[in-house]
């Protein structure tokens, strides 16, 4: 193979312009194709920048123009030559540098490739087994490029960012203890103490309210953590968090830096001036409109509550759950009414049963007609009711939940929500709805241990108003949580932590935590506050959610470089793997495997 | 506990200065001390930037003053008042803050503080289990938090310089594949995949090429490495590189961008402008001359070879060294004449045996006489000679090694003149001499094994102009490979590597990998290789050696916030721990303790 010694680049290859006539170039990537025009030999060449086309001419050197010949697509090379225009008819409008190329006056293959298992092309069809096994190559992709570019412009207005706001970067150990709450820990077992093991982080938590106690004030880090939980379609056993924690500080201080760096991002990256201060909604406010805590405001059809408009019905599958202490709820699809039809508002019936619903009731209004699945069992008073509640006129389409848990109501309503805006076809790519949830509540009732557990965690701080709840009606008590929504996605959260033992104490009590079984799992934290705690609070990004927000990939796979595929493993190293048993055998342990496996 | 509504903090306690005299202040901060002097109460207020003094005067505000009274060390604070001058006799010269002070006229306690196992202050010397135990408390020492705060700016610095320069930062995984070569590999079960295993990277090495082979360009990651080896006092389980590759390079071209980094920290961190471009030595001079691949240039003390002069001497110790295939060679401390005593000498002999010398001779000139331990042996003219070629004059000592094996005459005598330097005193803790050492061998020969082995790894490039001396003479070969040594450490290093498929087999061949073997341990590897590779290279620095170079401090611990100690254990969270046996079963392995454990 040849080398480039004596060569520099002088430009990428998508950096070529109308303006560069004329100038020397040599520029160095993989051959995109090469296309052979009888005397003219075109080879667009391609880096991560983009293409450039470098032309190869019989008539002018014949030597070079057999070389030319001789590449195929991949080859690495290197070319020099002249940038020329490409004159009237050539010009290729589609492509940034189409309107130049690189008249070609020598070139260099610094290495032949294979013919690869996929094209290299943008949004080829490849399946994703093929993508991940030879990850190398579909990241060679113009749109993987793109993505993974815009990943790392992300972590480093991050960066930049909190360090102009004071943050110090403090690196936590990977290396650490298993907690005992909380999802699954990844275990590495000790060689030096058999029988003891470290865990990976599922996040820095301790760490950085340890950091707090340390006096740095103010502490980001962008880190990876780990939960070993089976995987759902946009989850990944490591990913990264952009986590942070400040001094000093309430709820409003923690929300305006972190709403200054969002405003950052879609400055920088979109150009979008985003309007401040965000809106804030209350938890209790976004189940009642919305179904859900991270609701997606970018359309309407919000739920409506009519459990007393049909409480007394007749109709028992309504007044049966509101009597069983659930509710009656619907969402008004507007314009719905033509585009579903009844076998696609059958296959909403069975979208909703997914949340535990137990069915969909529904009111239709086409052409002055109002047809139903359950207006025969009610009132004429009743369905006008309901359907101005709704504010339903002709072409609208009310979809129905009842249920004896609200839970169950809001799920189904709030996921329905968002499906029939997809088919409706009414969310804007472009329009970005941000807003933070807060007030939280504190505790949610785990039926299987029969006790309040926290819903973020132990050391989340109650609202001020709401201390002296914590003793009489925990279920009343609201946290000082706040996540932040994007369109519909919690692209991160935090809270203001306890930082007062008094307070703490009574937490672990209203958790059922002994004072002994308190000290046991937490007591080299509550020891640490026993030596002089500021008020602190912090909030974490997903920096894998954060990037397919801005980026608009739907995959989280897509963002990451090396992803793991839904049962953990990693496809291009083949990880996990089998080892050696001496290695085992250092460790301490052993295999205790399934029988038949 | 009181909490801050209301107030906001206006500086940090270390920025006051006489022109805030008459400003309106609240600061945040633990009490470093409080004093009573009757009538006048001062609290020294610390956060992360310093010490504020803030004054509580009883005449004006017996409350206020009363209340300031029931304060404690290390209680955290929230003090409102008006910045004023100290007057005359008050002013501390040795505190920036020292000339001002705050007058309170509000104070909150936000938290109070049992007393601290031990005084936070700088330099204090609490023996370091307790430090790590209560690591919380010993990183609010000013030494620490100045530490922690230079890590962060010197990330920062790198993350700057290296974007500006093209570089993406891409985060490869953390949970991936064990390698058969290198080091000893943490493991993780896999609890999907039973009696699979993933192991935490020792470093980013393969992943770093893929992203070569995928047309990144520019790859940087500062990111955690981890290596199960038995812990010398400069290593952590868990380090931090800074790790990056560059495509369509030579040796130069890492070597240019990477000098720019060290020369930008160096300008930003400590304001000096290193001359440029860096001295580079090839390793076989660095070794000829400092008996080290990484040099100290702060000092002289240079080895001088007198194996010509000596080979046929009658004393056996030297002429029979050389016999054996060795050499002797001296170094000659300047000045060392009257600093060291025979008993000082005697330990120096004692000092080189720990690197395997045999012992040590030695001649000294004091006064115009010479005392030696073997001149007695030696001809006048073999005397002169070697006093000429040391260069030696009155008050000088020379210190002689010789040995069977250059190897560890070369050890020996390298470890020696930087021992003899810290003894003499001459090193200046403000000068900074770096270079590249260049030129490495590629192989080195594994006695154990009886072949060559990769002195860095089986991917590193030789020299183009030994491409030939592969087959014939492996001994011979020098690799593209360059480390970056500061004041004697090794900052940093790397080397271009292999992207010719034919070359790589070569490499194999001389490793003595048959094909099959190489298959099966790279072939993912060699199969990516195939599909057209560019030239490529990089370098990795060690994030916590960089920052103990520049920040002068000479423990490991001091520069990590929460590092782990020579068992590999971290004393402040008390891992490694034992676990759950649910948790491994769950992971499908068992332990199997040494007996008697």
């Amino acid at each position: 193979m040849e080398n480039i010694k004596g060569m520099k680049r002088t430009r990428y290859c998508g950096e070529f312009r109308p303006e560069h006539i004329g100038e020397n170039a040599t520029v160095f990537g993989w051959v995109q194709r090469m296309r052979n025009l009888g005397g003219l030999i075109f080879v667009d060449l391609r880096d991560r920048s983009g293409v450039v086309q470098c032309t190869f001419d019989e008539a002018i050197n014949k030597e070079l123009f057999d070389k030319a010949f001789t590449v195929r697509s991949e080859f690495v090379l290197a070319i020099s030559g002249t940038v020329r225009s490409r004159g009237e008819g050539a010009i290729n409008d589609k492509l940034p540098t189409g309107g130049v190329e690189i008249l070609a006056d020598e070139i260099r293959i610094l290495s032949k490739a294979n013919t690869t298992p996929f094209e290299i092309v943008e949004d080829s069809d490849v399946n994703d087994v093929l993508r991940l096994k030879y990850r190398y190559l579909d990241l060679r992709r113009p749109d993987m490029q793109r993505t993974i570019a815009l990943r790392h412009r992300i972590a480093k207005i991050a960066r930049d960012y909190y360090d102009e706001n004071g943050f110090y970067e403090i690196e936590t150990p990977i290396l650490t203890k298993s907690t005992p709450e909380g999802a699954r820990d990844y275990l590495v077992p000790s060689r030096v103490h058999p029988g003891k093991f470290y865990a990976l982080p599922q996040s820095p938590q301790q760490y950085k309210q340890l950091l707090m106690l340390a006096g740095f004030d103010r502490y980001i880090q962008i880190t990876r953590c780990f939960r070993d939980e089976d995987l759902r379609a946009d989850r990944q056993p490591e990913f990264t968090q952009i986590d942070l924690e400040m001094s000093f500080v309430d709820v409003d201080d923690v929300i305006a830096v972190n709403e200054g760096f969002i405003a950052r991002l879609f400055r920088d990256i979109h150009g979008i001036e985003l309007e401040r201060p965000f809106m804030r909604m209350p938890y209790a406010e976004a189940m009642d409109r919305f179904g859900s805590d991270k609701p997606d405001l970018r359309f309407g059809y919000e739920l409506k509550n009519i459990s007393d408009i049909v409480a007394n019905t007749e109709f028992k599958v309504f007044s049966g759950a509101i009597e069983a202490g659930g509710s009656v709820r619907l969402i008004n699809v507007n314009g719905g009414g033509a585009t579903f039809k009844r076998k696609e508002i059958d296959a909403l019936g069975e979208f909703v049963k997914t949340y535990r619903a137990k069915g969909l009731a529904w009111m239709k209004f086409t052409d002055g007609e109002m047809t139903s699945s359950f207006a025969k069992f009610l009132s004429d008073a009743e369905i006008a009711a309901i359907k101005d509640r709704a504010q339903a006129g002709d072409n609208d389409l009310i979809l129905v939940v009842a249920d004896a848990k609200d839970d169950v109501v809001f799920a189904s309503l709030g996921a329905l929500r968002c499906e029939c805006a997809k088919r409706m076809n009414v969310i804007d790519k472009n329009d970005y709805k941000i807003l933070w949830v807060t007030d939280f509540p504190l505790f949610e009732y785990d039926e299987e241990e029969e006790r309040y557990v926290a819903k973020h965690h132990p050391f989340t701080s109650p609202r001020d108003e709401d201390i002296d709840l914590l003793d009489t009606h925990p279920e009343k008590v609201c946290a000082k949580a706040y996540d932040i929504v994007i369109n519909g996605s919690e692209a991160g959260g935090g809270s203001i932590r306890i930082h007062d033992s008094a307070l703490q104490a009574k937490m672990f009590k209203a958790l059922g935590f002994t004072e002994e079984k308190a000290n046991e799992q937490f007591g080299h934290l509550i020891e640490a506050f026993s030596y002089g705690a500021p008020p602190h609070g912090g909030l974490a990004f997903g920096l894998d959610r954060l990037v397919m927000l801005i980026s608009g990939r739907e995959s989280i796979r897509d963002v990451i470089a090396f992803p793991k595929v839904q049962n953990a493993s990693e496809l291009m190293m083949a990880s996990p793997d089998v080892v050696d048993e001496k290695q085992l055998k250092e460790l301490h342990i052993a295999l205790d495997l399934p029988e038949k496996e």
